[in-house]
């Protein structure tokens, strides 16, 4: 059994963790921890919840487990990464702490400096198909953000082979408890149903550098991208349709060989037939990435699908932990 | 024309009544106030909203009207209510603080002293189709409140006969926007999406000594009642459910000849045909009232539709003032 | 290793069916069948449904199986049902078919004469918390419908009582997929979304002899229903508030003693604390019935609440399974 | 008085259009006819409808009215287009008959023999703000879809500038009235309810030649276009997110300049401000059309708002009235 903790339990992701964690056959479940609500049950804040009982985080056993899992704002999870570390914890942090691996960019993009800088050449970035082989020796694994996800499980096959020259454009629609529990104008819900809402446009939202290191990793030919996020009234899933423009030695049977290879073992990605496209029906309450292909007019249309809340948070943490320790990245996974 | 204001128009009710007076033959807005965003368009407020400029309350030419309608909260209403009358300005309140005749329930119900108990003698209850001969000479309306206007709607004719006594079971549907614009956890898209809520059931809401002091007016076999409201996954819409054993010399035709006979020639009141039952969608975005009629059992079974922001706040609001003015009830509201 | 098909696969509950199936560590799949689909997989009737290669019924090999599941039409159903127990093969019906014991009830409601009266008598009425004494040597297990298992469980303790004098009033509130998967003008996206809709008010719905039957059984009191099904605005979930009189001797007190006496060491039973309300939140993906109770004026309010296609449907199949093949109620549902 | 029939009226936009057209001052509606419901008022079909009886198109005193509109099937509409021109009476089709310049492609996009090859010529492309100078004189007004109206408005002025070289990327987000009345599984609730799906991604959808050929007449730099349509969980309301490369002499400022010039004086364009983005709210329920500008990396990112049934439909219809009669064309429309 591996002993796990959860740092931050009472927002959507924490809830979706726990909800794994719990029924996981091969993790035990030491605490879970909460400021606010410290002393009383999951149950009590989520009518659904396991009746796991909160703490305080000054009470928690962190040396009792062997990973801990940060779900707490951005520079707050720093902090508590280094505590763990420093008592020989390893750590999953689902924060944006240590997705970029520049300090200025950090700073330049969440507006703080970075509180532990001395970490960012450590910290592994989970997305677990591509970084599995890491894993099991890795300290510190920095969670994917949820359109990083999408897009870069997307793009990888054709990143790595240089196929993309032009600007990528990436028009991503989300479900809204990507934008967390704490009520604001922007998801009260007379304000969200019914109505559709664009947002940061362009090059202004945290999760493109975190797209566009990554893909600078991957290919050569580092592409620029135009990021556009959608606010969709749905409770969750997201999805991103990618267009790519792909040199003229592409056509679609070839790119689909080159997907149906690079992803034809994996459990968790799906991709699609011709003719079909991903939709949120295709991987919610699934830790499933769906991905649809269409050429058209020199331009790859790509449709990526996942559960914002599982394969873009909650699902691939404990995905990546399965990995981390040994045992089959599916166990305990909804697929 | 009928000169008018507005004082705080930058909730859903303000929003609501600010559109039907932008588009009314007669009557004139002179003026919209809003403490929090005084200075801009209400168009910034809300994006399809009338581009009307907001100004501070303290700016208002409360003297160059007619009549204000005030969508405070309450406690607050009652103060400005004060300044219009002593300004010889006529005032339509929609908030809760002229509606309870008695300034302890007031007390017992609202936590607070009653701000002008004087004025509550003189306070017309404003349920136009009820009271429209006290209007031409009212200076004061409280206009009623969203459950109460589909309640008391539905029950008037039978109250009016005795007809009813044992306890009246209400079970009320609404939608979100009656709990208004402030961000909470109740109203975060997430919590209410795919979701359905009771809420303070039995004897615990404020809308009940309301209903309760109506009916009561109305008979004198004056019946207590249990009021079970639930929370819908819906914008706008509110529906009652309400159960009331009849005298057994009752029966559905002769129920029926008595709501026909009453409302027959209301404009905004539908009493529906034998097998109907009231949806949101025969009242959304109208001022509508529709009413079902089943008796079966000894249990007459009415069902009772508004749209909350139009005949159960702004619409009845404006249904008020049409009438006060010596005008078409009809004039500027939506059929 | 229980050996289970699923004869109709391709509606809302056998889907659902077969999710908990697929995963249940002490049942195997044997086959899941469909007329319309047959050589498909259930995937391509489902974007996110397991990978289950669906067969013509006439195809099944139902002797390979220790128990079917129908998941077809009323009157369908119950030829199906007399095949498969006359092969060895245990039933549970998913269907109206076996719910009634009264043919001419049955013929009454259902329209049609019943196929197989001589099973009617035979027949459990499969409430599993009531009935697990008789599930370990039942042949026939009748699945109870959606609200009956959400009114009776909230019931049974005070109508065990003989507590209940008066008509019991139930006002249920039903996503939409307890309507089925056929597209029909009532379940098009437009008209559903922002309506509510009451329907078959009264003593309309078949489920109303349903519950008056089983209410028969356990209160020598037999007490009458009144009825009122509504649709709400949500894909799944199902609450139904309940108002009954009940004698002076109770009060909330002794009330919540008796369910929590009745109740307290059920798995999926929730009692509620007081002031507490039943949510489809409480309920949705679980095989939960959660119970909240107000005794207010002499009428005790019940809100009870499922999800209408796990405890409404397809999980309590799997909980009586469980029970006729002696194993753990709770293995392979969500708690 | 305009005097008008409504041909077909039973569908999402006849009702809208004959909403607006009961209270439009200027207009008197005749008749509205239905095959299947003749008889009926129109309120038997949709709750809220007004209440106008619907008559059988065969007893449609046609010459009796100035114009008529179409809301009719594709190839069903040419035909009575016919018998109204024949008879005097001008035509407004909201079908898609008379959109496609071409019998040829009209025969390959709707799969039939174009019925009525020799009105292509004179038939009016109903863009509005584009044609109004026609609209006076014209007998036979083709009213443009909804996809492309969004998309043409927000184009237009830099199509008409020559100044888009590259493949045009559109990706709209359509609420679900778009698809019809007449249920489908793909309208059906649960199916869209927390769902998003891409369908006829590319090169597929209907309104891509539609908006290609209207492209190609306002630019001599014919731009291909890549149009992958979404729907999206809400009832109404239309989203375009287009991606244009310009020139490199195009900053945001000038394109912004050249907005205001085309747009400024239009009473339903609104070019929304720097940093604003159209979304849903900015024009359901009315008859506008917003369009947000952001310029990044020499990707211009077009967002183009739109309520379908009325910008994209009956509001655009009687728009186009208004002008063919001279009348002000924001007559009987919701600014």
């Amino acid at each position: 059994m591996i002993e796990v903790g959860v740092i931050g339990a009472t927002g959507y992701t924490g809830l979706e963790l726990i909800r794994l964690l719990v029924n996981h056959p091969q993790a035990n479940l030491r605490f879970a921890t909460s400021k606010s609500r410290a002393g009383e049950s999951l149950a009590a804040v989520f009518p659904a919840a396991p009746d796991v009982t909160l703490i305080d985080p000054e009470q928690a056993p962190m040396k009792d487990t062997q990973v801990v899992f940060l779900c707490l704002p951005h520079a707050e999870s720093a902090d508590v990464a280094v505590q763990a570390l420093d008592a020989g914890v390893r750590v999953i942090d689902l924060s944006a702490d240590f997705r970029l691996r520049d300090a200025k960019t950090y700073q330049k993009w969440y507006g703080v400096e970075h509180p532990a800088p001395e970490l960012l050449e450590e910290a592994v970035y989970g997305l677990t198909e591509v970084v599995r082989a890491d894993l099991p020796a890795a300290r510190l694994v920095a969670n994917p953000g949820c359109y990083p996800t999408s897009v870069l499980l997307a793009l990888k096959p054709l990143l790595d082979q240089d196929a993309i020259n032009d600007t990528i454009i990436v028009d991503s629609k989300s479900g809204v408890s990507g934008a967390g529990r704490k009520p604001k104008l922007m998801t009260h819900y007379v304000e969200v149903e019914g109505n559709l809402s664009p947002y940061s446009l362009g090059r202004l939202h945290r999760h493109l550098p975190e797209m566009e290191q990554v893909a600078a990793w991957w290919s050569k030919k580092a592409s620029a991208m135009i990021f556009s996020p959608h606010l969709i009234p749905a409770p969750r899933g997201l999805l991103s349709t990618i267009y790519v423009r792909l040199d003229s030695n592409w056509d679609e049977k070839k790119v689909r060989q080159l997907y149906d290879q690079v992803y034809g073992n994996e459990a968790f990605i799906h991709v699609l037939s011709q003719g079909e496209t991903a939709t949120y029906a295709h991987v919610n309450y699934t830790n499933r990435c769906a991905i649809g292909l269409t050429l058209t007019e020199g331009v790859l249309i790509l449709t990526s699908a996942i559960d914002n809340l599982i394969k873009g948070a909650s699902g691939q943490a404990v995905q990546n932990m399965n990995a981390m320790f040994g045992i089959d990245e599916t166990v305990g996974l909804p697929q």
